[in-house]
Order: C-alpha cells, then sequence, then structure tokens
C-alpha cells in the first residue's frame, strides 16, 4: 500500500518538530497529536520569529490545522 | 489509543489559556467550551494587543473557530 | 453534560452584544438568531469603527458568520 | 421556537436593503432571492463606494454568499 | 414557491454579463454555463480593469466560483 | 440539457490553454486532466509574470484547483 | 477512462518534485505521499526563497494541501 501524508505526522509523533505557521511565526514543540484536519498539539513548545528568535516559551500548545503551512522534524 | 488534538482542549476546560487570533490580537480567559469547529467560549476574557497590553476587558466571549491561530495555556 | 459554545450564544439571545467583524469594525445590537454557521441578527445595531466612534445605525442587521471573529456581551 | 438568522431575510424579501462586501463596496437594492448560502439577489440596485457616492447602477445583481459581511435594511 | 438566487443566473443564460473579480477585474461575456458552486462559462469574453479599460480579448473563459464576488446583466 | 461549467473543461481538454492564477502569475500549457474541485494537470507549461513575460518553463504541471481563478484557451 | 488530476501526482511519486506554496516560498524535494487534500511529503526536501536562493534544508516535511498553488517535476 502506497504510504499516505498522516503516515509521515504518526512516525513524528513524540518527536521535536518545527510547525510552520501561515502568520509566519515557527513553533518549535514534541507532537503529541494532531487529527485529519491537521489540528496539531505540541509540548514544551516555543515561538519563533522570521528570523529565528525565540518569541516566548508556550509549553503545551493546539494550533489549528488550517492556520498551518508545513511540519517537519526539528 | 493514541491522544487527539481535543483531547488537549478538554483538559484546559476551566483553565486560563491565552487563544491567539489570526487578527494578530490574543485574547486570556477561562476555556468554558469547545466543539469540533474550535469555536471557543472564555469567561473572564481579556484582550491584549500585539505588544502585550491590554486593550479591554472583555468578560463572557464567543470565538469563531476560523479566527484562532492556537489556544495554550495562559 | 460539558457545555458547548452555542449555549452562550443562547444565554445571550435578548442581550445586547458586541460582535467584532474580520474588516475591524464591531457592531452592537440586541442578539435576535443565530445558528451553527455564526450567522447572526441583530437588532437596534449601530457600527463602531476601529477607534470606538459610531459609525452608523443599523437596526436590524443579518451578519454572516464566516466575517465574524468573536461576540462578547456589550 | 427560537428565530434562525434566515428568518430575518425573508422578512426583507421585496424590500431594500444594504448589502455590504468584503471588498468594501456597498450594494443597495430590493432583495428578490436568498439561499443557505447567502448567495443574494438584488433588483434595481446601485453600488456604492466607501464614502457613500453611487458609483454604478447595476439593475439585477446575483452576489455569491462568501463575498458579503451584512444585510440591512435600507 | 419563492424565486432562488440560481433563477436569476438561469434568467441570464446566453444573455451578457459582467462578472466581477475578487482580483478587482471585470470578465463581459456571454453566459453559457453555471453550476451550484457558481463556477461559470463565458463565451466571447473580454477583461476589464478596474478603471474600465478592456485589458484583453479572451473568448471562451470558465471561472472558479470562489474567484467572483457578483454577476450582473452587462 | 444546460451545458454545465464542466462541460467546457472538457472541450479544452488537450488543447493550449491559459490558466490565471490568484498569485497573479499565468500558466500556459496544455490542459490534461482536471476534476471538480478544478485541479488542473497542464502539460508543456510555462509561467507568466503579470507583464506577460515567461518567467520560467515547468513542463508538466498539478495545479490546486482553489489557487485558480479562470481557465481559457491560449 | 480520462486521466485524472491525481494521476499525475502518483506518476510524480519517489520523483523530485518542486512545491510552489501560497506564502511565495518553493520546497524542492521528493515526492513520497499525497491525499485528496493535496497534503503532501516529500523527503530530502530544502526550503527556497522567492529569488531562488536555497533558504534552509529541511529533511522529510509535511505540507498542508491548502498551502499549495501547485506541484510540478524539479
Amino acid at each position: 500500500m502506497e504510504p499516505r501524508p498522516l503516515d509521515a505526522l504518526n512516525a513524528a509523533r513524540n518527536k521535536r518538530v518545527i510547525v510552520e505557521l501561515k502568520n509566519k511565526t515557527q513553533l518549535i514543540g514534541t507532537l503529541k497529536a494532531f487529527d485529519i484536519h491537521i489540528n496539531v498539539v505540541l509540548e514544551d513548545a516555543e515561538e519563533r520569529g522570521e528570523d529565528g528568535e525565540i518569541k516566548r516559551k508556550i509549553g503545551t500548545v493546539f494550533v489549528r490545522g488550517d492556520a498551518i503551512i508545513l511540519i517537519s522534524p526539528a
């Protein structure tokens, strides 16, 4: 069976990921949960601005899927 | 069973959360309700601008899900 | 049973509410009706600009849900 | 039974309404038809700019619902 | 039975219409087809800029519904 | 039976078309496939900027429907 | 049977592709997976800016479909 996109998210569960948002910020955190809308939950997350500097520590964060551009390993 | 994103919102019920909106403002309040569209209701809420200053006290507020980027513990 | 977001709108029926729109204006009026899309109808409504000044009196107004950011008691 | 938002549109049928669009123009016309997407048809319509001046007479016009912010009596 | 918005489009079939797009251009052409998404097909179409000047002749054109603001008789 | 918008796309299959995108670029290519979301595949495609100059040759390209404004014969 | 748009993506599986995003960046990588929403997974990916320079190496990346404009062979 051909791999599906959500398989890649499943493989990243409990690992550090970068979530790039449409508002030009990035969240870095441990991927704990996701669903078919690509709503995701990160733990131990922090927000970075366009230039890569840490803007704030967030802890646990729920991100609405439609705000997300891409998710990749940190 | 793998955790799902809405589990994280459920765990935050009756706790203080920050709701970051697409219009670059933040709402801080007690999470009272949410649904699958990520429509949420906050109580004792206040609105903060991009620089973190309080813009106004709101009390109870219904926020339409598609205006939301992320939700995290306050 | 856990409260749902539309319960908060139901509790605000026939009361004065502020409806904040994505186009940066606010409508103040009496909430007469709403549906699951968050389409709402206000009566005795007026429109306010970003600086809070009244721009015009509207009377009854139907607002399409996807233009709405949030709804709170006036 | 509680009133629903589309009841307000139904009450406005054959009456003059203002339709405010996301592109910052307003249409004034007689509401002849609408559907659940809030697609509407106006007759004897004219378009006004942000400053209220008449930009052009249109006659009959079909407006796609997702371009609409609000509808109110003229 | 109350008239529905698509009835107005049906009445305009084979007639010259103006299609106003979200990108601030207008298409003028003969309405040959439409569907419930308001995807439309025009024949003998031309594109006009914001100032009304003809930008180019197109011939037949398929327009995706979600790019459309309104449709009116030419 | 009345013609439907997708009939026009079907008639353009294997012919040169211009696909105008929401990001203000145009793709010119041979229409090989489309679906109800107006996702399309072009072959021997090239991308043109707002001023009509060729920006790059692409070859085969899959275009997501919601990025498209209109499709017309080249 | 007429070819469908997703056939073209299937033919590109395990090949190098360019994914052009609505935020004006490009991803270059090996197409490993896609679904009907055009969510895609690339491997050995890198991000390029508007001027074609490599901005960063990403490795594996999940891209949300609605952030994508087009996909073409690299």
